[in-house]
This record gives structure tokens, C-alpha cells and sequence, in this order.
């Protein structure tokens, strides 16, 4: 079990697990129902009472603020994020992408940064993520996932787990609707979200494949991400018009699918007929041979 | 005389000047020579004392630092920067670009804010900047941009002009070398430079057109950038690999350039053997049509 994390369950190093990525979309859905996940976090309490930026900058002050470095990689319009307790240096990198795992290193090991644990919002179709290289990479790192994601890493995260760096902390919120295991990671104080693909700057991720549901979605932004404060700052997993960050008070406001009823929303989000990502095809026999991979790499060890 | 920057003379609108973009090279390094623009901007008591991240953050705690929004244009990769008072709501952008000005118009109507000056850290000879057209579109808008470019604008800058934006103001710090009227801006705490193409993230601007000078970059970076403190964020006019901010400390001690002595410098920056800028052809008279159709607009209002 993963010291960084905690209340989580001990992984299950299964094969079976490992190659259980096209999950059961009805199946998924109905697990993600039946516990409870769509009770507003703010009631379930979860995390402690939300702060005002005030509070958030007086935390600031003390000079004891994470350092965050936001990563772009261009050909799938992925933003990979950096978070870094400042004193004692220990590290989480959220959505890690294939093709930028040296760029990243070399920003880790430049900032004398030691990586803890990479982290995925959900398991992406559209571009192959670099936790899988980066393990490799760097010794002792942890990989983490949602649980109802259906894929295989050493950590399996689900509603208030927290994902401990230093001082600070991440703290899971599920977000189900692009796919059943997006999740929304947010900093202790709620100053900002890192959302996946559950809320973009503006819009919000398809539903139209991977276990998609519109209704869900819908209810994950309003009752996870929408009861955060105004002022918390939102980084998505991706953006395609060169937004770098929101807030949930301009979402709230000016996001036009989720100002929308939820039976507008619905309607607007099954009728985008939308293209299949690009790296579908690859993806997912990729991805299936990445943790594969992993686990025999892990397996051999104890051998 | 625009009413944001202080300590500016007046602006010439004479077609010669609008048209005078092509500057001679010798003549206007010439003159930054003579002006005693590389004397160490700290030295020359433009700005306040460096503050520390603690003082700056002790000024957040208050409620008071400025909103910025970092924007980015994927085709030429370059950055644009809103900053704004989050009290007043007078803003300022930072290197626009035309084909994002529909998308930055959007976010300044639906922030609240009131543009007040659109400023250029050099005459770009990468992109077309979205200067000219956002003016059309905003009334009482004006422009700025270093009186060494040899473009014109509402406003010509030099060093240690002020752009105020409600309490806030960025200082000019004249650093010739990419193009003899490159420009850094200096938040007024020195928290933030934005460094146009002078410091890029472990890179600079290349000097081998425009006026290009490496000695030049070489004494701006060490004498008006490194001299800032280590935790000053570095926020440049382009990235090429993903990157959206460093800081001083990091440039200071990883840029692969600059990092070495002047004469290693000189000599990497002469044997780049790059490609010209792909819109440079397109650039030169486009930008002069531009800035004519501007003179010729205001022209014809006072006539």
C-alpha cells in the first residue's frame, strides 16, 4: 500500500485486473450508483469547510503554498500537472503524457523534486498516458487511478481518499460521466481542481464512448465541482483553444452546456457527433500491454 | 498622452514614423548603446527593492494581487497575458495575437474588465499581432510598444515607464537583443516579468535578424533579468516544448544559453543556423498596412 495515500485499500495485483480495461459501461455505472457517489462532497464531509481566498493566501504568506508547473503537450492538447511541497520537495504529477515523460523528468530532476506518486484523472482514449514509463523511470514511484476506472495501478483511489505530498494534500472527488472512473483531485484548501476531462474551460468531455453518461456528467459537475468555492481555480486535463485555467465561479456562470437544464445538457451532449479520438485504436490494446507489462516487471521482482 | 503610463512622451502619429518598421539595425543599437540602457536596472533605481515570495504573497493575503489569465496561440506558440485589478477591473494585455483576438475579447467581456492597453514586448516577426484589430474593436483602446521597435503606436515606451492597471503597474525594462525594442515588463513587486522573446524557458529569442544582437540578449538577460529575484516568475512571449512559467532562480541556473560565458554565448547564438520565421515575409508589409490603417482610422477622426 502506498504510504502517501491514505484510506485506501491495498491493491489487487491481478492479472485479471490489469487486463480488465474495456470495462462494463452498465455494470460500472450501476457500481458507481450504488455507493453513494453523488452525494455533494460539501455534505459528505469529505473536506473540511470550503476556503476563501483569503484563507488561501494567507496560507500563501506563511510561504508554505505547493508549487505547481503546468504542463502542456501539444498533439493531444493535454495539460499535465506538477505539485510539489516546497520544504521537503516530495512530488505528484497529475496526467502524465507518453511523449513529454522526458521533458518532465528533466523539470523533476532540475527542481531536485523527489516524485512520489503520478496520478490519473481517468483512463484517457485519447492519448497514451507516461505513468507506465515513468515507473520505469524513476524507482519507488507509485501509479494511481480511480478504482471504477477498470484499469490496473498500484494505488486504487475512490471518494475522500487523499493523495498526500509534504504537507499537503489532494483529496478524490468522483466524478463519473465521461467515464465511470473520473475523478477530480482537489487541494487541501479548495483553492484549486484539477477537473480531467469532467469540466473543460468552457465545456466538458464527451460522453459518447467509455462508459459516457450525459446524466451523470451532468450531476458529477454540479454536486462535486460546482459546490466548490467561487474563486477555486479549475485545470482541466485538456484544452484546445489556449485556456490555461477557469474558475468554478466563471464556470458557473458562463460554461454553455452546464448552465444549461439537465435535459438541454443531455440533449446538446448526444447530438455532437463527434469524430472517434485518434488514438482509440492504439489505445486501448496499448494501454492493456502498459499495465501488463508493469505488473510482470512488479511480479518478477518478487519472484 | 495615455493616462495609464507615466513618464512617457508624447506620441508622434506621423505616417513616417508608421511606416518607418524596417529600423537600420547599427543606428538604432547605436543608440541603445548611447542611452545607457544596459546600466543594471537595479542600479539605476527604477524599480523598488527586490521583494521577497513572503512580501508578495503578504500582498495576495490582502486580496490585492492582480488577476492573470495566460492565454496561448497554438500556430505560432505564442503566450498572451491578461493582467487586471481585480478591484478596479482595468486591465492590460501582453503580446496579442490576430487570430486569437475574438477568443481574448470574450474572456476580457466576460471577466467585467476594461482593456485599457495592449502592449507589445517587441515587433514580432513570428505572428501578426492582434494590436490593430482588437483597437477597432475597443474603443479608447490604446496601444504601446518600446520607442526602439521602430513601430508605431498610441503610446512609445522606454525605460522605466510605468503601465498602470488600477493599483497595479509593470515597469519597463528596456532589453534589446532578439530586436533592438525588445522590452521586459516588471509586475511592481517583481513577482512577474513577462520577458517577450529576451528569456524564453532554458532558451532565448535568436538574434540573427531584426536587429539581432547576442551581445546584446547577453548583457539585457544579466543586467535587467537575472538582477531580479530568484522567485520572480518568468512568464516569456513563446514556448515551443509545453513549458508556461519558470522563474528566475531556475533561468539563472539551467538555461542551457545563457548559463555559459558571453563568448560561448556569441557563439552558439551565431551558429543556429535556423529557418526564417514562416510569416516573416507575410509580416513586415502586413504589419505596415496594419499600422497605417491605424494612423489613417485616427487620422480621419480628427480631421
Amino acid at each position: 500500500m502506498c504510504s502517501v495515500v491514505s484510506r485506501v485499500k491495498p491493491v489487487r495485483r491481478v492479472l485479471a485486473l490489469a487486463l480488465r480495461l474495456g470495462a462494463d459501461a452498465e455494470g460500472s455505472s450501476g457500481s458507481a450508483a450504488r455507493s453513494g457517489r453523488f452525494r455533494p462532497a460539501v455534505c459528505a464531509g469529505v473536506d473540511p469547510p470550503p476556503a476563501s481566498a483569503r484563507r488561501y493566501c494567507t496560507r500563501m504568506a506563511a510561504g508554505d503554498g505547493p508549487l505547481l508547473r503546468q504542463l502542456f503537450e501539444v498533439e493531444s492538447s493535454t495539460y499535465t500537472y506538477l505539485l510539489a511541497d516546497r520544504a521537503t520537495k516530495e512530488a505528484v504529477l497529475i496526467d502524465p503524457v507518453l511523449e513529454t515523460v522526458d521533458r518532465d523528468l528533466k523539470l523533476i530532476r532540475e527542481l531536485g523534486l523527489n516524485l512520489t506518486v503520478a496520478v490519473n484523472t481517468h483512463c484517457h482514449a485519447d492519448h497514451i498516458t507516461g505513468t507506465g514509463l515513468m515507473k520505469k523511470r524513476l524507482v519507488g514511484l507509485k501509479s494511481a487511478i480511480c478504482k471504477f476506472s477498470g484499469a490496473s495501478a498500484d494505488v486504487l483511489l475512490s471518494e475522500g481518499d487523499k493523495i498526500a505530498f509534504g504537507k499537503h494534500y489532494l483529496t478524490v472527488r468522483e466524478t463519473p460521466g465521461h467515464t465511470d472512473g473520473c475523478m477530480t483531485l482537489v487541494l487541501e484548501d479548495q483553492s484549486m481542481a484539477f477537473t480531467g476531462d469532467t469540466l473543460l474551460i468552457r465545456g466538458c468531455g464527451r460522453t459518447d464512448f467509455q462508459q459516457g453518461s450525459p446524466e451523470m456528467l451532468y450531476k458529477s459537475v454540479h454536486q462535486k465541482i460546482f459546490t466548490l468555492p467561487d474563486q477555486c481555480l479549475v485545470y482541466p486535463a485538456h484544452d484546445y483553444l489556449g485556456q490555461t485555467v477557469s474558475t468554478v465561479g466563471e464556470e458557473r456562470q458562463f460554461n454553455p452546456r452546464l448552465t444549461k437544464s439537465l435535459e438541454e445538457f443531455v440533449n446538446i451532449m448526444n447530438n455532437l457527433n463527434l469524430r472517434k479520438p485518434a488514438k482509440i485504436d492504439f489505445f486501448l490494446p496499448t494501454q492493456k500491454l502498459q499495465f501488463l507489462l508493469i505488473w510482470f516487471v512488479d511480479y518478477m521482482k518478487f519472484e
